[in-house]
């Protein structure tokens, strides 16, 4: 019997790590041999999720078998996917993210615009009256309010909160909210990080007109450790631009509690290209002042792509 | 309110027509406002469905105002619908193809490697328990029946058979089997049409390579109808390559009963590349043999990307 290869995006986030999990166990339920694995290292808030549920850590890999057949979740991108993904076979996709994609077969598709990949799962779960356990309805709680940044993105539907409400009936956390933030904090405390390290954590790739850019996203209760390490963060986005032969870089500190957006680029044209596509002020701390602008998928791509391709 | 609408692709067939207004319906009992339309002519054999049922013909549309919301069944392929796709919004796509897509946002998206895009319409009532009319259960066993060939089709599955079962508790045809045959006949009865006409009855563009092809198929109860038109098809071929700047076009007559594809191409290089493609022998009657390639879905479409691209 095929066993089905389970995979979130590079650069895993807890959703990414957590709906491949919830996935491997609604296939498993459904009669099939799946497995979920993990294409980069947890950070910090991933970690204190994993501890907290005292789950197996999906193993990381970096290639399997050709012609294995894939479940993606959280992403459709190939930029963002396994290297060589033409040489695998896609089975399903479970995603709330904008499309991209090219397929050389039908396959099974489940996108939804929601708060995250974990919700859709849940859901999936629940319309196949699937029994979830305390561990796995806590990873779920997990996925969810990471991505929602505790319902705060406005990537939130009514659903994310009903299905929170829902889960937590069998993961029984006693303040879902505390449970949040101390996700949050461990997510903010870096340590002795570099620049680089920094702006990789929540990273993607993107292409807007043919051009491929990279955007880093860190969603910190701690604000001004990035905004006070500037220049290094310049330094650092040039290094990346280069590296990858991309177009621009874009790093934004995206303070959670004050719903706020302070961005830096890796080169004036496309600083010049974000200032215009958000209308937005340069700071006297050296950043973009990119206002409410928590969600990449929502409101920093959109925007983007809108500018760069309109 | 919005109201979503609802379009199969250009040159609908009988799944087209039919999954849209049955995602019309299952739109409505979710409570939204939603509206079926086409995106052409229907063929003869969804007129014989249509009397047979006597369901109101949705209305024939070229574009609608800018920012529409759209629901698009049976397809995902820009090629295939409506022009000027980028200027809508897309809210929701259920389809049984493989996929080509690129979005602006995320959206809802239902996909299956199943017969036909009635099958997954009918699941997603069947999932949300939501009452299907005797009319609509007709409706969807007609397009279940006509995309897989009454299940002759290798892009039939288990489930579609069991669909098929399961709607006929409600539509109570007699003799489903008879029902398909009178559809097919129906669609076989092509009375005094161009050559042109006929290719383009069930007729799709896709991209190779870069490039640009047509590719016609006439499902058919009497082959030997187009078999003796050889002469005029072959004419009409170069006219639509030329009318369309295709890089080719090809026409497939298939013999339902017998299982059986005859083929032909527009230009010589790409007769020589389907000859090469499907390792296919030329007939005596002008026609290249296909043997029992009877989906473009799923034996064609994958055949040719695959040599062309390959």
């Amino acid at each position: 019997m095929t066993t089905y290869k389970i995979i979130g995006h590079k650069n895993p986030d807890t959703d990414a790590i957590c709906s491949a999990i919830a996935m491997q166990e609604f296939m498993k339920a459904k009669g099939h041999n799946a497995q979920a694995y993990r294409l980069g290292e947890l950070n910090k808030e991933t970690q204190f999720v994993m501890n907290y549920t005292s789950s197996i850590i999906p193993e990381l890999v970096t290639s399997f078998e050709e012609k294995s057949e894939l479940i993606l979740v959280d992403h459709n991108e190939k930029a963002q996917s396994i290297d060589n993904l033409e040489q695998y076979s896609l089975y399903y996709i479970v995603d709330h993210h904008k499309f991209s994609l090219e397929t050389s077969a039908p396959l099974y598709i489940r996108a939804e615009p929601i708060g995250s990949t974990c919700s859709i799962v849940a859901k999936m779960f629940s319309e196949e009256q699937i029994e979830i356990s305390k561990e796995l309805a806590t990873l779920m709680i997990a996925g969810i309010v990471s991505d929602t940044l505790y319902f705060r993105s406005p990537t939130t539907t009514h659903e994310d909160r009903e299905l929170v409400e829902m889960l937590n009936e069998i993961a029984q956390i006693e303040d879902v909210e505390k449970f949040s933030l101390d996700m949050f904090s461990a997510k903010s405390d870096l340590g002795d990080i570099t620049a680089i390290e920094m702006i990789q954590i929540d990273y993607k790739e993107f292409e807007f007109n043919g051009n491929m850019y990279g955007i880093g996203v860190m969603e910190t209760t701690n604000a001004q450790y990035g905004i006070n390490r500037l220049s290094e963060i310049k330094e650092a986005l040039t290094q990346i631009q280069e590296r990858d032969n991309l177009t621009g870089v874009m790093f934004s500190v995206v303070d959670i509690l004050d719903e706020k957006n302070y961005s830096i680029c890796s080169n004036e044209e496309f600083g010049v290209q974000v200032q215009q596509a958000f209308s937005s002020t340069l700071l006297e701390n050296g950043f973009l002042d990119l206002g409410g602008a928590l969600s990449r998928k929502k409101q920093i791509v959109p925007t983007l792509k809108n500018f760069l391709e309109g």
